[in-house]
């Protein structure tokens, strides 16, 4: 930006008590409405978390060390900054603030931070994790709109740690996917494949997030969950995992991602479904019924609780392709 | 952390509403009070943003891939959280929550992300910048109490930038420092040295940080100054910079760090002042009287500050190591 274009109001003298209203006042002049409300909610919070704590410069400093830590640990496949959200709430809530959900749909979780882009296509049927010491588990499910009409055609991701509770991705020397495919939904609207039942495992805690639940006297632990994420045009894209029932880790899951309506009690295939899906008797069988709500009734939905949200707030807003800015005439 | 060794509160179908009083709950078992109350305000604060703002998974994911690319441009010279918070303003916030100076003292001002700790050591009449193409500028200054007592023996931190606005740190293949020293305050309290009349520059722009500010159709600049910390022992730290009067950028530092009993007016040198100090005569100078604040000086302000915030945020609160910890019996 060439400084002589900027007409900038004189800012000089800045103390505790003013410099929020200058630093809006030097960012009031960015075009995008959107983004001037994010950055002046933004600064407000942060100033103000700075005055509550009387926030300290060997503590401002101890906190440009940490997420320097945790920018510096990231990878393509390690994204730190997701499990330092994850940690502390703020993935779930922004996932429940985008995605509401009607009674009648399936609740969404957190997506965390080990989705990767390459992922195999499978058909059903197909197999999912080819770990050999997984304990095998047939996956049945369906995908079906709030009417209870099929979705056929709906892309499905999937993603589960081997029995080691690691991720494809958290081994050196990776060549392929595994543990992860890429499935659709039949015609009516049905899915299935082979996984291995899922196991609990800690979040990556050797970096500086893992350093923050020791200090904070928390445990690294998720519960044995399987990931699934729906994308089919014309539906809210559904990001969510099924948990299992009776996990040690069912009530202090360490991102706060378990809702009862996503906790599954694993079953046993009959002899019948054994024959009919080629897996051996005994095989234990998980199965769900997913619902998508369509793009329509979720924008509409979250249109609503924004603009409930602000009116409760005593915010005067409008909404701007779906989110608030404000009012102004 | 041993999972066993943790009783946690049940969590589960965690929701907008209640999302953050829960993860209060799960941190509330930090034996560090002050921890535990800067991220319970942390917590609150991030998760208000994210409610007020409606904060999309877009933009969520955006933030996420904002701060990590913050993180990766980070090196040992190059620190761009620092001037993350340099343009919101909570640097030079924190200073001010930190360092509260009495009327009569020298001001402080942003840190800024320059500093290095491998300046060379100079005496008296030492030189600062070895830039040919710098207009020389001699400094002569004085380092006092608030009771007017010269204080010698005081380690003195300078740094500036080169003629063309570039801090040594930012060329590849530095070999040695240059534009920075540290001195010591004799025995009258002087200090003097050859340095270079200061420029305006930018702040570094070609990463995350300069992406944000074209965003915000605000400019990079600082006005011309020089840094001046002051550590001496039972005095409060002080870091400084003075400012050159008329500077195009003095009301509008994109780092927000101005004050105006920190510009300076630049002159010449005597040609008595020439002869005394070996300069040539015409070379410009630049002179400051520093007033350092005790520790006790600075400790009783600082607390007196915090409780006096404390109370009129309505909040309940004890000093524990000088810093606001909630007051629970």
């Amino acid at each position: 930006m060439d400084p002589s274009q900027v007409e900038i109001p004189p800012l000089k003298d800045l103390t505790i008590e003013n410099i929020t209203e200058n630093v809006h006042l030097i960012n009031s002049r960015c075009p995008n409405p959107r983004l001037k409300y994010l950055m002046k909610s933004l600064v407000k919070h942060v100033h103000d978390f700075a005055r509550e704590t009387r926030l300290s410069t060997d503590e401002w400093m101890a906190a440009i060390q940490f997420l320097t830590q945790v920018g510096q640990i990231c990878t393509d496949v390690r994204q730190e900054f997701i499990l330092l959200s994850d940690v502390i709430g703020l993935s779930l809530l922004v996932d429940s603030i985008d995605h509401p959900k009607p009674a009648s749909s399936t609740e969404g979780t957190v997506l965390g931070p080990f989705h990767t882009h390459d992922a195999m296509t499978e058909s059903n049927g197909g197999t999912l994790s080819h770990d050999p010491d997984g304990e095998p588990c047939l996956v049945i499910c369906t995908v079906k709109d709030t009417s209870g009409k099929p979705i056929p055609g709906a892309k499905i991701d999937i993603w589960e740690t081997d029995s080691k509770g690691f991720y494809d991705v958290q081994y050196a020397g990776r060549q392929e996917p595994d543990g992860r495919a890429v499935m659709q939904s039949d015609d009516e609207g049905n899915f299935w494949f082979n996984a291995i039942v899922p196991v609990p495992y800690p979040i990556p805690h050797d970096g500086p997030i893992g350093k923050l639940l020791k200090l904070l006297k928390r445990h690294p632990y998720r519960p044995s969950h399987m990931h699934f994420m729906f994308d089919k045009p014309g539906y809210d894209h559904l990001i969510t995992a099924l948990y299992l029932r009776g996990d040690p880790y069912e009530t202090s899951d360490a991102v706060f991602g378990v809702k009862e309506s996503l906790i599954v009690d694993l079953k046993t295939v009959t002899p019948k479904q054994a024959k009919e899906y080629g897996v051996a008797e005994g095989c234990r069988l998980l199965t769900y019924d997913f619902v998508l709500v369509s793009d329509e009734e979720a924008r509409s939905l979250r249109e609503k609780e924004a603009m409930t949200a602000m009116e409760k707030l005593g915010l005067r807003m409008k909404l701007l392709d779906g989110l608030p800015v404000p009012d102004v005439d």
